[in-house]
């Protein structure tokens, strides 16, 4: 089939590569000539919203997806009248709206940090006051790798704060750590789950994934994303971001699309999760999520690392997209599979931060 | 680095999909406008032998290899005035004429059936008499998959044989199983072999390859290509046919270049035939040849067989090429990657031929 995506960054090519081989072609719509999707499909350069070029993008297309969520509800509107988009309009509008998304868990009585709509000082302070210090404020919309988030640790820090509205003060989570769960869902509702698995992050971009999680809560992890993809009559691949505190398990964010913390799955698991989220869009049965072997997802930022000693790692695999470096950017990743991996995992660290 | 690829077939392509993870991007030449490799690159067409069009794959290469061993020697030249091209010269010289490889076995101890090289009826008759019938006569140059080989089972058949020169006959083997091994070597005479395949040829063509051999004769196999690879100074992934026969282990030709019998190691080895052929031929480390589970790899002939049972099967693995469909033509392979490939690859089979 063609099919069709908007967004043409790394998620996009690797959806493309994991694609190809099942005889599919691509095309991208992105806003950069830069986009690194361009090497493994046609890339249509324009804004998102104009509508000259999604219109190309759809008639190239025999069905489509994103590799974000932030795609505006008038463009889902404009590729629904005429092409299948999945995951669907609905993910789309509760994934790029941290309120939505928490109101939605809260329907779906999946816990959460306690949460309220901040827009003016007032409802800051009334924040303060209901969450206690330190709480997390974060703008509801755009923001990703630790962007557009701040932890507020007094009444002084209130005080001074200029409120960006539309934003959400979330209850401080001080939690034990941080995992994450992708699922993938077919048309006829049929699920499958990868094994969970664990995040570091570090200022708010994610350094590194081990899968599988150690003592995962995986029932109850599941049972959350299926409430979660059947609600929302899912069709693709959906991850949702988890705090793990004592007991509890707290859903902090979910991306209605393929996902950092599932790239290992490219050699970790049996089927990937790029390969999955397109057998899901063009209809295929799904694949395998069971683990091949420990894995873990280290991210390359900024600059590439001297490749020489990384690569000679047994069982190491080297992902780069193709961008140009810049500071923090994700520019690629390494993922090692083996039965050792964590502890490979810290010899290639070594070299990442050389 | 910016790699250049004489032809753009689904050798290429994998090629491709293997080296754009590490950061290469790739340049086709090849003959037709719909070469499946396309999809991953950019695509000059134009015949191998015409100037511009290889002027334009050198200037926009740092480093060239070839998807097959038909490369004039003119045109290895041209290359290597500017550029390093892979495996090397001597390599596509000797695997694109039966007869000079043949010799060049013979050179190296390596054990091979008995040949003479025919050009004319007297030849013809002569062969008969040195090797006795049945044998198998075959065009020196261009044979593949069957094509261009017959066997001659009388002298009444060898009276009315047409022969077309050069041509080479040689003993015929009733072999107990064919073989393949597959190895990689690098600028540095670093080599690593995967573990040894057996293969099954219908009417020529290659239907099945097993990974690994049950009771593989490993040694000697590799002993084989290793004399090959030095006497090469080879650069690349090199690939030697076997026949086992009894004891003996007879070399039936080599391929200067990546090989369907190696397709399995996608998935079924750490590191891919693909991708240790760009490592090399970039000067990266080499990947892991290891074996990750038994595997086997079927080929799709012809026409694309029903994907939905094919894909419900656990662990396997689907690999369209972009190809059109024509009677007996390579589109794509399936691999199965499981403890029990074998019964599941039956399984898979019965879905190929319905």
């Amino acid at each position: 089939m063609r099919v069709g995506i908007l967004g043409g960054g790394q998620l996009g090519r690797m959806l493309a590569l994991a694609g190809l081989p099942l005889g599919h072609t691509f095309t991208f719509l992105d806003p950069s000539e830069k986009a690194c999707a361009a090497q493994v499909g046609k890339l249509l350069v324009s804004p998102f919203t104009t509508g000259e070029a999604l219109r190309e993008l759809i008639s190239r297309s025999d069905v489509l997806t994103a590799e974000f969520e932030n795609v505006p509800a008038t463009v889902a509107e404009e590729v629904l009248k005429e092409r299948p988009f999945y995951p669907g309009t609905k993910a789309f509008y509760l994934g790029q709206n941290r309120l939505r998304e928490k109101e939605f868990f809260q329907t779906l009585k999946i816990d959460t940090p306690k949460f309220c709509a901040v827009n003016t000082r007032d409802e800051l302070l009334q924040a303060a006051q209901t969450l206690g210090f330190p709480f997390v404020l974060k703008t509801t919309e755009l923001g990703y790798d630790g962007k557009g988030q701040w932890i507020l640790r007094s009444e002084k820090e209130v005080s001074t704060f200029e409120v960006q509205a539309p934003s959400i003060a979330e209850e401080f989570i001080s939690f034990d750590r941080e995992l994450s769960i992708i699922g993938v869902r077919t048309k006829n509702g049929e699920v499958r789950f990868y094994p969970l698995v664990q995040n570091i992050h570090r200022e708010g971009i994610l350094i590194q994934s081990t899968a599988p999680a150690p003592n995962p809560p995986t029932a109850l992890a599941e049972d959350y994303l299926t409430r979660m993809m059947t609600a929302l009559s899912y069709v693709g691949v959906c991850t949702l971001e988890l705090f793990q505190s004592g007991e509890r398990l707290l859903a902090n964010e979910f991306a209605p699309r393929v996902h950092n913390s599932g790239h290992w799955t490219i050699e970790g698991a049996v089927c990937s999760q790029f390969e999955n989220h397109i057998r899901a869009v063009t209809g295929m049965p799904l694949g395998s999520t069971e683990l091949v072997e420990h894995s873990v997802m280290l991210n390359i930022l900024g600059t590439v690392p001297p490749l020489e000693s990384i690569l000679s790692e047994r069982g190491v695999h080297l992902h780069l997209y193709g961008k140009s470096e810049s500071p923090k950017r994700k520019i690629g990743h390494v993922t090692v599979v083996r039965s050792d991996a964590e502890g490979a995992a810290l010899e290639v660290l070594k070299h990442l931060n050389s």
